[in-house]
């Protein structure tokens, strides 16, 4: 297992998103005004509260995948400017109701908002948030855009609905697992990549090819980020590390490690996921189980095919800056370490 | 006060919702087929939350609005039926997620969602709505509706953290009170109206009319509802007779019994409403307070007079069916009685 380990992680590309991000300098400076400018209203804890989270940065990933699906596809106009501080947007407002939903205590590395406004406040300013995206897509005015980002709202809602429903069941199968994480993380990606692809008003199959990076990298960085839960330090998630152990979601390692630890362990899985009674020790034989069944290092291999996938899916477009941009995010969603 | 109150009540036209649902039958069948289509959903739990809200009916006021609007404008087309079911499923939205904002124990005369399944699964549900509103939208074709319900969404949202952060406030002017109820409430009246006319592909004026109607019509039915908290009962209200006051929440009728207590009650209210220290006997305190200086009826003839304004914005149609039905339904607005 140590051997196929080491194999593995050379194997893997660093990967980094700085060219993405210096590529788009000019994009997203155009990006930037309008998520500033947007967020603002005269109820003075709209903005105070967006801001906690949105001013916080994070790496602004979708909206860069949108400016270069966009520029990609040979976009000349500035259109997916709006189109992409519309996409961060609808991310923002889904992770202000994800904190609320899983009484989340940390994101991007600060206090999650509903601790500091509550959650009802955290609710409506995620609604503020959802409402002014669509305001932002009709001035982008692509009813196309619309439909995909629309339909992506939708779809992610209804995995996270999924993921509450299923997400103590120590049962749940790797099938509905990925369909789950294809929903509420991989969709948006997918429909940031199209909707760029589309506001550049290329034929259908350029469109297709967009939107199956961005759901491909969409996955992969699911993965990678549920791999890193019992693999990475807090420092490096911007979150607790074992947020999800400690509330009892089943992600990938954790399935693996249930089936692979089998009969030995499942009083210990079904006390402290199914049941969810934990005590201060639990998280770290989590983790110790867990490393030694090899399940970190099989959910982050899974997370490099989805990454090629990601690459390959963007052959259908000739080799520039762009592309190669993208291929390095693909990597990147998979070489992040602790 | 006494010779006043009879007076007001004679001057009242009973008014009726009756004919507008008769005329809007046709269309209605067409509405209610989309709605029950579109809140489907291989996860099981979003059609059943859904249901349970959206299936209870209520009046379904703000869909008749929009085929009312898109009639009364000319329209020869059915694009009115989807924005229609868009709207109710955005006003469904927002009850959803002002439920868990409220904590309210009862909606439409049913126990609220959030009670059953959770406030988290109602966040989520809200959201799926709402996405699905705006994929109705697109489907309508109509690029000037989706600005206008996207800014109605943001409106709304804007309103409920105004509300959020106010609501406790005993010296809230009568000014931003209104404030509060035309973005709440009135908003998705005036866009639901507005949203029909534009369908139907008339002037801006005549747009704009339909506009002031639904705005008009949204701010007389607040008010009446705010005035019932404290003087109709339950069964008549779908909700607790006496919750507004019970969360604290300043409504008119409140600020109205304040003003008009002084001195006298100041410590009552500021105990009940300021802190939300109440003990059994407090409401039927209030209540009292509120009916002997007036301020129900107060409320309702601020009511009747933007009733009445509402049917002046129809005086840019001619007199026909429609307009009359819309007539009744102003009429309608501020003569429920408990």
């Amino acid at each position: 297992m140590a051997f196929e380990t080491a194999n593995t992680a050379v194997a893997r590309a660093p990967g980094s998103v700085e060219r993405l991000v210096l590529l788009a300098e000019p994009d997203m400076a155009g990006v930037n005004a309008f998520i500033a400018e947007r967020m603002q209203s005269p109820v003075a804890i709209i903005p105070a509260l967006a801001d906690h989270l949105v001013g916080a940065g994070g790496k602004r990933l979708r909206p860069l995948v949108t400016i270069a699906g966009a520029r990609l596809a040979g976009a000349t106009d500035d259109a997916c400017q709006k189109l992409a501080a519309a996409v961060e947007f609808i991310h923002t407002a889904t992770l202000l109701h994800d904190d609320v939903v899983d009484a989340s205590e940390l994101r991007r590395g600060k206090v999650a908002a509903h601790l500091i406004w509550g959650g009802t406040q955290s609710v409506l300013v995620g609604d503020y948030l959802f409402a002014r995206a669509f305001e932002l897509i009709v001035e982008a005015s692509s009813m196309k855009a619309l439909e995909i980002l629309a339909r992506a709202s939708r779809v992610i809602a209804e995995g996270e609905v999924l993921q509450l429903t299923r997400s103590h069941d120590l049962a749940l199968s790797q099938e509905v697992y990925l369909e789950i994480i294809s929903a509420k993380t991989a969709e948006l990606f997918a429909a940031a990549a199209e909707a760029g692809a589309v506001s550049a008003g290329v034929a259908d199959d350029k469109c297709a090819a967009l939107r199956a990076f961005g759901l491909n990298l969409g996955i992969a960085f699911q993965l990678a980020d549920d791999a890193l839960d019992y693999g990475g330090s807090t420092g490096a998630l911007g979150k607790n590390a074992g947020d999800d152990f400690r509330e009892g979601k089943v992600t990938l390692p954790l399935l693996l490690a249930i089936a692979r630890t089998g009969e030995r362990e499942a009083a210990f899985w079904e006390r402290t996921v199914a049941r969810r009674e934990q005590v201060e020790d639990d998280f770290r034989r989590a983790r110790d189980l867990i490393a030694a069944a090899g399940a970190v290092e099989a959910t982050l291999d899974l997370a490099a095919d989805y990454a090629l996938r990601a690459k390959a899916a963007l052959t259908a477009f000739p080799r520039n800056d762009w592309r190669e941009a993208l291929e390095a995010l693909a990597d990147f969603a998979v070489s992040r370490r602790a």
